[in-house]
């Protein structure tokens, strides 16, 4: 961040009532860092949320067809299991409460905490933890894989699921089998500016590249020269290929991800490549989403995420959905 | 921008490809620069462009609603006028074209070089010039002000009335309505990275903030140390209050849009403080937006637009469109 808060212990309170404000149907939980629909539906409720500075993470996929209610922490800081506890409060409707996790060790720690708390309280809870990120196998701030943007695809699919109807067991089996065809892997040309200390989040001289690189400015698995962008996409499309075993004939959904500073220009060239090396290899791309879903604050870079599809996901993932993040 | 791009000469293209593959019912017109909507209507056509390197500008306001074309020139370089002739006779139906322009001396030239080409072939074509920056009267490529962000009201509003039916002179009115009610400024806390040279398009060292940048890497009219966040805020909500004449009980539609590299936790800071403001002077906000509408590269900063509502504004504001940067 690169702004003078003038009080930085509001800084995520204010961002979120900026963000409230400027979509109607979502509201702040008084007194909490808890975004939840106004007005909720009868079917089970989803909750995810995780450290802010991701932004349109998590909040912004909070509507209609998606998320019920997103918990924000401190910028890269696990919201507390009372806050968790708060959203799952909220937004129980006596169906049950799905929680989406990005695999971190705090935010698993915490949300299972939320989650006993509020069986004690006789609130039905399952959870489903992603970890798409294909780079490393465990990480600073991981054990096993790191969930990243693929995330925004279980919001997706299990929020059109949730919303048609289906019973907690039925919505953690669909969240689940998403989260086990998602496949994610990043590349930053910049660190991103921690608000906390005003510092870069790892070391980058200009004109390198780091590859692998998570969401909270951990660096990634090894550094080079910059290289064609057509070298970095095919690098990127290939190791996420092998991981999910795509076959020619495989249907996709992909996402193009900018990690917060990367210009929208770059972003559509790296969507034209991407797409241009699945063509090769034979895949079907069913939908491609183009943007800023899941960012590091400032940090220049961008990633990639391919799902495998089937029928069943392909039908939910076109479902309507009202969330102001999902374009 | 940041990524070495294997072949120069194709990056605005390849851009555009990746973008209209990304967003179903766009199109690129074979062998031009201009994206379409794939379906056109039996209505009033409307076309804007100007140079690349401002997306989601203005590729991402062509839908149902809004644009039926958009010319992206080279980064930061005026469409041809044969471009915008391309474009014109594309989405003409007999019932005439209207050209939104922002003001640039460069843009303004050739797509009036372009509407006398399109009179003479026989299409009636009307303009709307938008000069919405009130932070200088005459800027490095610019008689008057320069036409920025302000200038997706003018699309979402004028394509609306098109959209209903409306004809030539009806939407060239509420076109030239919507301009003149349209005040947006800007700053910047860092220049952006031409991709021609690879250079900072103005020199800011870190800690300070430039005021009433515009869109082309132009510096900005005066330069200071980077104040709490409250304080540059009320700086532009005050001057553009000035500008508009903005009484208590006026109703607005506010935008605050991110220059590319600003965090969307940054710009929700942005639009809680810039409410805040509003709240205080007692105008009424019928809709803010919040996010990256009219970006310049990878410039860190963010502008502020106020367009002042009347009724025929507002429920014109409220019509559906899908164009997939609006949202």
């Amino acid at each position: 961040m690169n702004i003078l808060h003038p009080n930085p212990d509001r800084l995520v309170t204010d961002m979120l009532d900026g963000f409230v404000r400027s979509h109607p149907g979502l509201a702040r939980l008084p007194g909490t860092q808890v975004i939840v629909r106004s007005q909720l539906d009868q079917k089970v409720g989803l909750v995810s949320g995780g450290g802010s500075g991701h932004e349109p993470a998590h909040a912004g996929y909070v509507g209609y067809g998606m998320l019920d209610a997103a918990v924000a922490g401190q910028i890269f800081t696990s919201p507390t299991p009372n806050e968790v506890l708060n959203a799952i409060r909220a937004v129980d409707r006596g169906l049950g409460v799905l929680l989406i996790i990005k695999n971190y060790t705090g935010d698993v720690m915490n949300f299972e905490m939320a989650a006993e708390l509020a069986q004690d309280e006789g609130i039905a809870v399952e959870k489903v933890i992603v970890a798409d990120d294909v780079a490393v196998e465990n990480s600073t701030f991981t054990i096993g894989r790191r969930g990243v943007a693929g995330t925004v695809f279980v919001h997706k699919i299990a929020g059109a699921s949730a919303q048609r109807g289906d019973s907690l067991q039925e919505v953690k089996r669909i969240a689940d089998k998403v989260a086990a065809r998602v496949f994610s892997m990043g590349l930053a040309l910049s660190p991103c500016i921690l608000p906390t200390t005003g510092k870069p989040s790892f070391d980058l001289p200009a004109g390198e590249v780091e590859i692998g690189i998570g969401i909270h400015g951990e660096p990634g698995v090894r550094r080079g020269s910059i290289a064609p962008l057509t070298e970095l996409v095919d690098m990127l499309i290939d190791r996420v290929a092998a991981e999910s075993s795509l076959q020619k004939s495989d249907e996709v959904a992909l996402m193009i991800n900018g990690m917060g500073a990367t210009p929208l220009a770059e972003l559509g060239v790296c969507a034209h490549h991407a797409m241009a090396r699945l063509d090769q290899i034979g895949v079907k791309i069913h939908k491609s989403l183009l943007g800023e879903y899941m960012t590091s604050l400032n940090m220049a870079g961008f990633s990639i995420t391919v799902l495998k599809l089937d029928s069943e996901l392909k039908s939910l993932l076109d479902e309507t959905t009202h969330a102001p993040a999902w374009r």
